[in-house]
């Protein structure tokens, strides 16, 4: 966790306090008048699908080394929320996507990330370790890996996926991932 | 707009430079290996009706001084967009809301913002300006100052949203807001 300690801007210190006209505590440089504002940060992901099963990546990097997820990553600067899923299916997993839809909002409060997850089609099937996965395949609903999943926003995603492509219907949903008990 | 100049960290110049394993140019600090991320920022709104009319608010702030919007405004850590939606909601209009659902996602690249507008409807009816907004009003869709709004996604999610509740049906979508032309 990075500490807040010093302006970007002219490098006094800053101090942490709500400014005038604000109700929360900021970190304020009194050098220069630069205030640093911390939002949340969007994850943007995709659930690739091909000939009916799931292209997962197994992760090489921390957090959750070895374990499975789908494609998924901090959105960048300049690009849609669509352009960073289907950047990071190429990424991690190799694989061009064709997005067929925003499926799923996830608040995700405590650690401040909202991640937006689409529905993809591979485009030609073809898909192989970035160099943050450790290994990439496809999975149908039965064989997916739910004891060596990554994240839990994954798990209830890709559950959620299985229920309704059973029923046909896809329905844009906004839901919320509490804290795991200890 | 704010200069990245020195390390949050540990005040120690930093360099714009691709990091080791990266395909961006990030602010590297050299001193203490800090990395700076910059990522898109989500702006939560509402589209808070009261007996078939729509609440705006009269800027009382730049950017567009004294030109009208929906409540809205930058998500804060650890809430839910929803719960950002009805804060702002609360802050501009002074008024309680009952958020109804995710209505829409807009992408503005050019500016590194994601949208998310909410439906709602008011609790109790009443409404006042807050520190941020000069006046707030009721307006049916044939009283909207449309040559007085603010923000293009402002007018753009406003006219959907008529459209839609013409049809009686509300379906969440993505969309995108290009520059406007000079």
């Amino acid at each position: 966790m990075i500490e807040i300690n010093y302006c970007i801007q002219c490098g006094a210190g800053v101090e942490l306090r709500v400014p005038a006209g604000d109700n929360m505590p900021r970190h304020v440089c009194d050098a220069c008048g630069t205030i640093q504002y911390q939002n949340p940060k969007i994850v943007a992901g995709c659930i690739p699908e091909w000939q009916g099963r799931i292209l997962l990546c197994k992760r090489a990097i921390e957090p959750r080394y070895g374990l499975w997820t789908i494609p998924a990553g901090f959105m960048e600067n300049r690009e849609t929320v669509e352009q960073a899923a289907a950047r990071e299916t190429d990424e991690e997993a190799m694989a061009r996507v064709e997005i067929a839809g925003l499926y799923g909002v996830y608040n995700i409060p405590h650690i401040s990330q909202v991640y937006m997850i689409f529905r993809g089609d591979l485009v030609d099937g073809e898909f192989a370790p970035g160099p943050e996965s450790l290994e990439t395949a496809l999975y149908s609903e039965e064989e997916i890996p739910w004891e060596e999943m990554a994240f839990p926003v994954v798990v209830r995603a890709l559950q959620r996926y299985f229920e309704d492509r059973r029923r046909g219907m896809f329905e844009p949903f906004i839901d919320e991932i509490q804290p795991m008990k200890r």
